[in-house]
């Protein structure tokens, strides 16, 4: 995937917003974060919808995209669909929250809401997409939205050049799948952590299980990794290729993190960034002294969230 | 000052971040923040010091420079000193937070505790420079780092073209000093509104004066405007001719505001980045319609004032 990820990284520049890295000094000299969650709507997922949305051909982007999202795919489409001047509609469930369903829309999309569920929205965005001749962006089970999450790996390998480790929460695996898959074709030695919470580790469990399966989940502040995989998932391949190491967080250990990153560097991160911390945490000491970046996915927590945070 | 402040811009460019611009969705569809607390360092202030450092001559700079510093200015200094790869030494009175001290410490700095107050350790600072021979970089006392400042204005400038007003909160005055005057040179139609703390409206009072006078102060949570200014103060003159309005805001406006960014932003903000917030929610109604920016000058927070925002 080297070269769709150096595609996707030249694609997108005009879309997002490079972001930096900075030391943890909190974790000694040599632990970084990397800030992704300063990304414009918030969250990384900006980059693999502004990868699709520009491979579009100008007949596809005349009909507009199709997302379904509660959440961080839904904001990246909409942006990256006003970026490009095409229409843009994100199905979401009753149970999105109105302050994010205001926030696409202000984006330019139009929201459709269909059905109690994250599924049931998918599936008639699905459905709708399909009838009308348009594309159907998905977060993570397509090529192109993982080579333009992999454009964080480019960044990375250029900010810290000498990097032993990076850090990354998986939900559907197209961030790791990214990262992992740029790491993997120029610098093999990097070790790519997944990182999961415990009470939602779905593809944690596809790769023990080698397979798609049914992986049971409790509730996570890690909101925005949570869900089960679609059944024809690309990312579980790409995963299986790149992904080293596997370390799961507790809700306790999750909710620390958030507070350290908080009172340490004052930042506001998700849940799913704070898994990333956490296991880092969690590992400290088998990384004493090696080069270490922690990916900050993203800043949109969810009010309940935030409550918690405190 | 325009030559001065375009060089600046200039010479900065290795050791500072442009920051973005935002639109605040919550505000209306013509309302921006400009994200300076997402600069290095936390806040504007590595502007300034930047600058300063970067002209002083190899001689100069072989002595290495003082600063008296509890805080943001203390952390600029140091950064600018450790880019250009000479020493710094930075005084704080007892009453500095552990973790700013650190935090300076770990950009290389040498910190000096002196005194129990920052008026203290500043007259040590200045002190100590002048026996050694060292260049002491005051936090706004000084045209080169009031044109470091500046460079906010110039990325402003470039990044909203037709901007009708810009907010920024009022300490020493060399913050709102410089945008002030790069606007006044090359967009003079921008209004400059100056927003203060109603605890501490020191400048605002010196201005009024038409002379810089002693301000009775109460306590306040935009900590990092707070403070009288030295009685030779070239801001005041700077201020004088850039500022066409004022704002004043209570503490409970300035908690208000850094919780409103808090929940729509997810940044968390310096109490003075609030005032600056706040005076625009206060005016709000004047500016209905037109392009506005609000500067967020910084995210280093106390530990109370994390406390107090919950």
């Amino acid at each position: 995937m080297k070269a769709e990820i150096e595609a996707a990284h030249a694609r997108i520049q005009p879309c997002i917003r490079e972001t930096p890295v900075e030391p943890w000094s909190h974790a000694g000299e040599s632990v970084f974060l990397k800030l992704e969650h300063l990304q414009r709507t918030g969250s990384f997922k900006l980059r693999g919808a502004s990868n699709k949305i520009a491979m579009l051909s100008p007949q596809q982007a005349a009909r507009g995209v199709v997302a379904a999202s509660n959440g961080n795919h839904g904001l990246g489409v909409a942006a990256a669909a006003q970026a490009r001047g095409i229409a843009a509609e994100v199905y979401v469930s009753t149970t999105v929250s109105p302050a994010k369903a205001r926030r696409i829309e202000s984006l330019g999309a139009r929201i459709v809401v269909a059905g109690d569920d994250p599924l049931t929205a998918e599936l008639s965005a699905r459905r709708a997409a399909e009838k009308s001749g348009r594309v159907f962006i998905s977060p993570y089970n397509d090529l192109d939205v993982v080579a333009g999450q992999g454009t964080i790996g480019v960044e990375l390998q250029r900010q810290l050049p000498k990097l032993d480790a990076v850090f990354v929460a998986v939900g559907g695996g197209g961030l790791i799948g990214g990262i992992g898959a740029w790491f993997k074709a120029v610098a093999p030695q990097t070790e790519i952590v997944g990182c999961w919470a415990a009470n939602s580790p779905v593809l944690h469990e596809c790769l023990r299980a080698g397979r798609i399966i049914d992986v049971a989940e409790e509730p996570t502040l890690s909101e925005s990794t949570a869900g089960n995989l679609e059944p024809d998932s690309i990312t579980l391949d790409v995963c299986r290729g790149v992904i080293d190491r596997h370390a799961l967080v507790s809700e306790d250990e999750i909710l620390r993190a958030m507070r350290l990153i908080k009172d340490t560097e004052h930042w506001l991160i998700e849940g799913a960034a704070a898994v990333a911390v956490a296991s880092y945490l969690q590992e400290a000491g088998r990384y004493d002294g090696r080069t270490v970046a922690i990916v900050l996915c993203g800043r949109n927590l969810s009010p309940a969230a935030l409550e918690r945070l405190g």
